[in-house]
């Protein structure tokens, strides 16, 4: 699997979803082409997925926020007759490598919490309308939606077969949003994850699997009645139209991948990469029909667009990059000036639409197992939304006074109104709540230095860097780190980082990436799971996987 | 390593730690015998453990609450010149299979939760004295400890030197309390456990890594008064007398252990073991003082030490024995009875010893890596603690109206008051909130049953059992998910378990077991931290582990 993964598509390139308009209500249908896999060797039947199916689902719940703001209710549902999704598809999973799977699992997870968060965030409802049998990955999609509502007949139910089929868990936070969203009781919750065949009718509504359970005959009418009553219902402002989000200006080289606000440059042989993102040249648009007019031009979007994507070409095609180094180059000024329209119309729908895609890009940070460091250099514009950048990263490191023949202006750090509360992380907390989670009264006082350029004295005396160095001492100083980091092993690091990074309480968010994600990549690993005779390698032979039975 | 692990040891059978007593402070000194490792093929040097050096601390802990209970002020330190603990012994990691890395770990971490909480449970507070170098799972001791004391000279320092030197995490807590007990800054997290050689003097206080940092010449002399002061600030009763917990009475066969409480039988065959436990025989003692006079052999006592060895013995020696099925026998009003003077009492110290271990030793339940069933016969007594175990396992069936030829009285559960806070899960919730997360209202309609002795059909109704079935289905029906749970994958149990068991708010506790631990199972399996030439084989070769550069 050593194909170029592309995470941007759009509707005319679409093999696997289908989307009808109807005013408020989009009804969503996946109807997978079994022939469109992403790479060889499999087919995808009976709407199996594969991170190809997943990246167009990922681009309809992004475009229903920027292009469908009318949308208030997405129905999803199976465009095939007698099955809703069967999960993801299991040969491909026995054909992946260990970081494929892993990185698929984290992508799909991803996605799901982005509609899952889309009523909260943005007024957009997802309902699960099931027909048919929903499995595995297919029921995690369901419990991602916030209303299920499941037909009533002898072939349709809700599953989690995993464990007894596959000897894996369902990857896509399935055993969290039982427990947690769900509160299935946990014995019934064991119960259910041992059935091969699932629970069906009353059974799913009794174990609060399902919201609604419908007589097959009154299905589609009630799925409709109820899309229509939660859009009558919706707080959601009407919208009338909203913004195309035109393909990006992209061009990769073997080593650099260059777009208009981004700049991406690999250095394999220290084994990392720079993304230096360049602050807006224009001054901010003066309104919010201004920025409207922009619409996907807009810095602000345009950015996180591209450093969206930057972001996951790296995840997914550049897994020897062990090193992320963020850096920014601009006017910090403006940068806040941006930022500023926004957090002054947030009620705006697409301010509010931009900000919320800040804060799931910034979580994407959070969340990629790289070692991540800011570098903040003279002419540098970590400000607002980028400066949330040094407090995702594990590490920063800022220049301190004047470098000799340096002349761009003194790094500087500006925080904005927006780096308390705009941007939570996972966690819930803002990432200065996380990292001052020691010494909350400094969240406080930092308040009262907003939209002032803090130099590297400042910013380290506050707490916002970890390291400032002069000329004399900058150059080797990074280059130890990073030699250092190329060095560790990079297991430990994603095991330490995975650790260190989301301190605080936990949410149904943080469980899925910590806990279950943690455990399913243990599993991912077991000979049980993918060893010879494991189960998935066995699936679909008739033979069942054959296990070492010690318990560890 | 198939060496059969013994929990049970006295002071006279010390090897490695040495407790002077001086009136309401505890001198508690590590001194680890080189010789004594718990099986052949290396060497404990500098205070390094294993297993067998966890089992006598498990051990000094446990006695410090039953037998010196005038203690207020445990001092941890070394009784080696130079080196306060250099942590988990790597030639013993090296050598030992994943499932005794994993085990290991376990029972230290849960040893250390234990030490942690003494002073909220007990008033008994632990105090890590650190002269010379501490290290990996020697600053692990400490961070469970509630002050840390550093004496400021050139070789004394803290560490987490896993990471740069041995590809694996610190694995008993360290980095989850580095964020979330001691709150350390996330990015000087970072650096700290990037540094071998740890952190030192000064900047370990300004980095909150310990509490106090003291010249050289006036550490003995400060730790001494900060034990005196912090005894003398203690809101602990002053108790005079302990009392001796005396060696259990067990009988080792082929396939069964026999306590005077407890019995388990060992079924290879079904890869299953039962833990029958039996209920009081005689009435409850009058009061406190009749049950102090009965000492360890008074049943509840007795019987959770019994249990907690049992437990212990199954987890670390029959590690095939996928399925542990619980039973009770007995007259449930008598263990409402026994239970029901220590509820009356709790604040009488030996009352809040007893159930302060029934809370500890439920968890150690909670967290065994088992499939868990409660198998509620006829004649059984699950009531008041021993009702636990029904919400503590995984599932539970409980015989239904009169079986055929079984004249014992029919199966009941009665809770108690004790059901309603007296043995908080990990997650800080009882097992009936977590049960009921869904249901809230539900807890408290509970406590109206409280003294009912409810049979099944209402312990069905009430969701207090999974499965209840009459004498024409019971066989089958238990046989039949016996079978079944012998057919999964270990693996997927443990991580399905670990995932549906804790539903609710996560702790620093749930942390520690799910994601740091899950992190760490995950490494643990690794090419780079276990393989030929990964870090943990070529430790002390000279020659650095060899890596697989790529991220997953």
């Amino acid at each position: 699997m050593t194909k170029v993964i592309d995470f941007q598509t759009d509707p005319s390139k679409y093999r696997h979803w289908k989307v009808e308009y109807d005013g408020p209500v989009a009804n969503l249908f996946m109807d997978v082409d079994e022939t469109g896999g992403l790479f060889d060797g499999y087919e995808l039947k009976l709407n199996s997925y594969d991170l190809g199916v997943d990246i167009e689902l990922a681009d309809v719940v992004q475009r229903m926020r920027f292009e469908h703001p009318e949308v208030k209710v997405v129905v999803m549902q199976s465009g095939k007759e007698k099955v809703f999704c069967a999960g993801a598809n299991i040969r491909m999973l026995g054909g992946a490598e260990h970081s494929h799977k892993v990185n698929f699992c984290k992508f799909t997870n991803e996605t799901r919490n982005t509609y899952e968060a889309a009523l909260a965030d943005s007024g957009q409802n997802y309902i699960a309308a099931i027909k048919g049998a929903c499995a595995g990955g297919g029921y995690e999609l369901a419990l991602a939606c916030n209303h299920i509502m499941l037909t009533d007949d002898s072939t349709s139910s809700v599953a989690l077969p995993e464990v007894p089929l596959l000897a894996v868990l369902p990857g896509t936070g399935g055993l969290t949003r039982v427990t947690d969203k769900r509160k299935v009781r946990r014995d019934l919750a064991d119960v259910f994850c041992s059935i091969e065949e699932g629970v069906k009718g009353k059974r799913a509504k009794e174990w609060r699997l399902v919201d609604e359970v419908i007589p097959n005959s009154k299905f589609d009418e009630t799925v409709k009645e109820r899309a229509r009553e939660l859009a009558a219902n919706s707080e959601k402002a009407d919208v009338a139209n909203g913004i195309e989000l035109t393909p990006l200006t992209r061009d990769f080289t073997e080593d650099a991948i260059t777009y208009s606000t981004v700049e991406v440059t690999m250095y394999r042989e220290g084994r990392r990469a720079t993304v230096l993102i360049k602050g807006p040249e224009s001054d901010a648009p003066k309104d919010m029909d201004a920025f409207t007019s922009e619409g996907a031009e807009a810095w602000l979007l345009r950015c996180a667009r591209e450093l969206d994507d930057a972001i996951l070409h790296l995840r997914n095609n550049e897994k020897e990059l062990g090193l992320i180094e963020f850096q920014t180059q601009g006017d910090p000024e403006k940068v806040i000036a941006h930022e500023a329209l926004l957090l002054q119309n947030k009620d705006h729908w697409l301010a509010g639409e931009v900000l919320q895609y800040w804060k799931r890009l910034l979580k994407r940070v959070d969340m990629t197992s790289r070692s991540l460091v800011a570098i903040v250099e003279h002419g540098s514009c970590f400000a607002g939304p980028l400066a949330e950048l040094l407090w995702s990263v594990d590490r920063s490191y800022m220049m301190l006074e004047e470098f000799d023949g340096d002349n761009r202006p003194t790094a500087a750090i500006t925080m904005s109104d927006g780096n308390f509360g705009t941007y939570p992380m996972g966690n819930d907390l803002t990432r200065l709540e996380t990292r001052f989670l020691g010494t909350p009264e400094q969240v406080e006082k930092l308040k009262s230095s907003v939209g002032e350029a803090l130099q590297a004295d400042d910013a380290e005396e506050l707490g916002l860097i970890t390291y400032a160095y002069d000329d004399i001492d900058w150059e080797d100083e990074v280059r130890l780190f990073m030699e250092e980091r190329a060095s560790f092993s990079p297991d430990a690091m994603t095991g330490m980082e995975a650790n260190l990074r989301f301190a605080g309480p936990e949410t149904m968010e943080t469980r899925i990436f910590g806990r279950l994600t943690a455990w399913q990549n243990w599993i991912f690993q077991r000979p049980n799971a993918v060893g010879k005779e494991g189960a998935l390698q066995r699936y679909g032979t008739g033979v069942r996987g054959k296990y070492d039975m010690e318990r560890v």
